[in-house]
């Protein structure tokens, strides 16, 4: 930060027993770069009050609902008001208030997925560009310092032109309809009109999607797919498969699942070339295995030699100090502030940089190309055609 | 064995450098259940004598040919000639040779894949159900005692009704043009006059699919797949991967590749019901770890407590000397001997053993089933029709 | 928090390029429940205004050095002093800084080792007594979710009687001569004068110790040890082992090595009992392995089934989201603070909370021991006889 | 075997029931190279009657007593007499019975321990000289093909001078009073009569030992230990543990325990030099890690780039393909049975290979140090001095 000041930040949704608000507040605190100076954290007033309280916010800044934060916010002297707003709403919420508040001059930190379908994420896109605000989505498991020298080792040609990519996300937290019995997290993410097209396509299917297209830096062609709802009664899939076919001849397998009972948050990246192959898992994120046709494996390590120095950018600690998802996640608000602080304001700002700058962060063209898959998978899922289109 | 006599057997295939034909006579030896009295191990003459010498047999028992041996040996007293004929051919020599085995009255013990093609399997069985003899398919991996844990809690019922079923096979052997640089094993494998329809498809694929439905219970209805041949010039493919529809509901994913650079022999499959799941792979085979909704996670181990008697018949060693692929393919043998010595002659021995049965084996129906996975592969990959079904 | 105001703290030590004042800093933010308001960071003028810049600190109240911070802050209003010290200095200036600190009215927060020896750390706990302020030790490791969960488990008798208590901490980082070499952080850890009696055996030994102590309830009573230092001309030990006699008959064995070339931050600990025993490792902390001799080995996971309340309160993420060592170390503080903010100024709010509490945290009990440990090692290292008693 | 005929093998123990014995038996089965053609199993006519026939034995040549073996075996002509005997009766015998084989020209493999005290270990070791026999003890471990990779890795200087050595075997099966509840293996090894001097110490504190010395190729030269017998009544330690003083000045631990309840068969080796360290565990024994100072970690796998050809040529199949502990005692039997085809009846041929031969296998050197240990921990342990020596 070079001693400039901390960066202002509100949030809208978040309330109190709310996960991935909670996420987001710690991500930003970790390197004290940030300060949460104001929030529409639940339409409940008694909830956003003491939300608040707890929070330490002045209550004059804690909004009875998002359509009174941007206007006071934006009524507040420059030095004071918010500079970025962070979106932790159901899905449904995503796409009108990131458009909102980029209309209003604010930058964006959004939950993914971008929006409800892709029609909406691009007019997402179209504020952001018109803005020329930083918009960024939280594909929290892209800022995981592994995943970073993974994605260096491919583009570098380590292992050679890439033959295949296998990705795969399993869950088991909803293997019972615990969403008609009262667990919010579930309810609204089984909900199409505030989760989207997608269940766990949407939830996590597209989390699996985005790593791997940023891992390979391959985008995919086309895709066969099936959807399937397992819990009688459900609305929207919970478990998806995907067979796909990426530019350049490279064959793939993605597959998420939130019916894989016992099975916590397995998320695992396997991409392998002519010469050799990685491996990482998000459940032990500080190792990355990489076997190899002529020489024995390896195992780098988070802090240990061999690192690249833009993963190694992307640690606090030495080596055999774990390092986790919170961190992984303020990484994503990290490169989003040092951004934010080196070219608001300036013309092109609102483009993030490219991958190989130290500051990279998932945004709008993540957030398009994983609604399109999103789309592609319905369409195949529910169709007779083998293959569909993935247009770039 | 009770203190009968040894098994007497015979070879085809399998002389010097050949790596398949020695692990059968390894999985035959390591119990003192069987003595090999016989063989044709290779149709070059000097090969042939030497790799009979090498063994310790009786030269005039060193058949020049396949074709000498079966006469050879049926005219030989019923207490010297051999008993049963382990066949460890490439592929296209299994059926025929299976055949005429049987017609002569010698129980088979085949390599896998059964045939080069559904037809020719359906063959083979009805060689097995005229001539009342056993017939056996090394489809190794069921031997395993934790696949036989894995199996007897999935019948069970341990985990509720099945939902997802995952089965990779991983290997990367194959990842450069060596089918045109002289490896013999790789060369044969990839030529469809020798290997069959199917290339990894037929080599491995069908390990997966064999150990899918062995642990699962569940038969495959239907499959969307692709093939792929990575490198340049091949054959057959190198890769495939398939999206299974299983009786019942479950889901299945089936991904198999030999041109997984750095991968050796990864052999994976993760079944999930509606309480919990069961995870399982070759390289580390003496753990079955099962996870579950409720309660934590469960490491079972081979010889350790809460395994079931089935499973821990099948080990040798108390828990903590590790077993491995040697002593489950010699648990195939061990099972097959023991139906051999306990019904050859009575009417019905030829079926092989149910499953429940201590000494079941793999045998034609694992043939037959992995033959139709085959060719519904095949006709899907080359097809535009999403889902072909793969009749029972 | 309950929505009182962040606590507000100072640092002492820690500047650019210091390890742990970082790690102290963001342990501190990460529940937004700290606020730094001051500091002497550096002896070094422009070291310390540099630190206390990129910190966003007050140019007034970055002190030039420790004497003028604690005087300074004294004359402060009582809503805007610091209310905390940490004191992340080398292990010289604990004793001093921690007795001027406490006596002029602050709680404390400090780096292990306690003091550089028995004496001074008997110093310090005398003027915890007396002032009635909170001290705090920052033996991370304890902090980890699932050590609290290995605590109680052993303290409920889960595992019987404890037998047998194996730690050890295993690093590589000094294995060549880097302390003459320029690299600060060898420097002064191998200089007598600035850290004290032991090298690895303070430096990470009273870790080991303490962990062990901490988990089992059991004291040493007596050990056998030896000291070495493998590295030619270091002046301190770089490597320890030790026999441990634990009250109640149970036996142990405590390494530390700080020369185990390649080895990261290898802290291990496993304690068997009568029916079973715990395996734990720093490096994948979210795990906890349990073994039986009558049913099935257990891995209990951070966020998991099974796991203890006390062990939950200390996570911040769903099961699968793995939380590491800044989590752990965040835990200490937030117990800390609790306990600041629940009873401050009351009677006997000096004293640590008792284990069974929700927020305990290592204070001076466990310096008392970890700095007698220390003596003991270095009497019975340097001497003849084969045991030395470590008095309660 | 290069077409010689298969080496003639008898046993001396090893009936229905007992564990090691028929371990031996599959050892020496695995590669076809060894006939069992004679034994006394047992001293109760029955069992060892029962023992004869399920093995296939001549009846003839199922000797009631030992005492009747050797003559009668001596009295058949060369072609048909057993070659070499394989011991596996408790502890006490090993000593009269191989002294008589040897003296009666008979090569002899023997479980470990070589004796029941280092005493009887010479006279074993002038008979090995005198008779010009070869002399093999199952140091089981020394076989596994991984460890074969660690000793030449060491020997060849990849880890730079040697300077920790930790060895560790844990196992919880006799955490009960199992001995004196009917369970005959526990019953024999907890007895002094018939174990020796050590309990655990003797069974398998002396694998730990030997595989430390046989991997780092130093001798140690002084220990301080403790003895310990956990369970109430038993009358030999179950539990060891020794700080070991290595020439050259490495420095290392032992420890060993069969109550460590839910423990295996936890044998790890652990060495490290000055620039980086070995990791082995014979629980996963296919897989070697090394991690270093300077580069990433790597993992060498059985069958998998980085082999040493010492290492490949311990192996039976290809990478991928689990290999565990019948193989690795297998290996201890290959060798043997090669030696004694390639040497039997010249002179020097008694001597086992040296090291670096293909063939090597451990025998009396191996034993006199085991017992040497035995010993110097048991002094260490029942007295006061701190160290004590294990001259060479």
């Amino acid at each position: 930060m070079n001693g400039r000041s901390k960066i202002r930040y509100g949030m809208v949704g978040g309330g109190e027993g709310a996960f991935i608000g909670a996420v987001h507040r710690m991500a930003a605190a970790l390197d004290s770069e940030y300060e949460l100076v104001c929030g529409a954290f639940s339409t409940d007033a008694d909830r956003n009050r003491r939300s608040a309280e707890v929070l330490g916010l002045d209550p004059g800044r804690a909004y009875a609902t998002f359509d009174k934060l941007l206007p006071a916010e934006a009524a507040l002297p420059a030095d004071e008001r918010m500079e970025a707003l962070a979106i932790v709403t159901p899905n449904h919420l995503h796409a009108p208030m990131a458009i909102a508040a980029l209309d209003a001059g604010f930058h964006v930190l959004s939950e993914k997925p971008m929006a409800l379908n892709l029609a909406e994420a691009r007019v997402i896109g179209a504020a952001v560009a018109r803005s020329g605000k930083l918009y960024g989505l939280a594909f929290t498991y892209s800022g995981y310092p592994l995943i970073e020298e993974a994605r260096v080792r491919v583009a570098r040609g380590d292992f050679g032109r890439i033959r295949l990519v296998q990705v795969e996300y399993s869950q088991g937290w909803l293997s019972r309809p615990i969403d008609r019995d009262g667990n919010k997290q579930a309810e609204w993410r089984t909900d199409p009109a505030r989760a989207g097209l997608g269940g766990c396509l949407g939830d996590i299917g597209t989390h699996a999607f985005q790593l791997a297209e940023h891992v390979s830096g391959l985008a995919v062609e086309s895709l066969s797919a099936e959807l399937t709802a397992h819990v009688a009664g459900r609305r929207l899939d919970d478990d998806v498969a995907a067979l796909l076919r990426f530019e350049g001849g490279a064959r793939g397998v993605l597959k998420a699942s939130q019916v894989a009972a016992g099975d916590e948050n397995g998320l695992r990246l396997r991409i392998h070339g002519e010469e050799g192959g990685l491996d990482w898992s998000q459940m032990e994120p500080n190792s990355l295995t990489l076997r190899w046709l002529d020489r024995p494996t390896e195992v780098i390590r988070a802090g240990g030699p061999g690192l690249d120095p833009s993963a190694m950018a992307r640690l606090r600690t030495p080596a055999g100090h774990p390092e986790g998802y919170i961190e992984a996640f303020a990484n994503l608000y990290r490169s989003f502030g040092r951004t934010l602080r080196a070219g608001a304001g300036r013309a092109g700002a609102a483009t993030p940089p490219p991958r190989g700058a130290a500051d990279w962060f998932p945004g709008a063209a993540d957030g398009l190309r994983t609604m399109a898959f999103v789309e592609a998978v319905i369409e195949n899922a529910s169709g007779d055609a083998k293959w569909t289109s993935l247009a770039g």
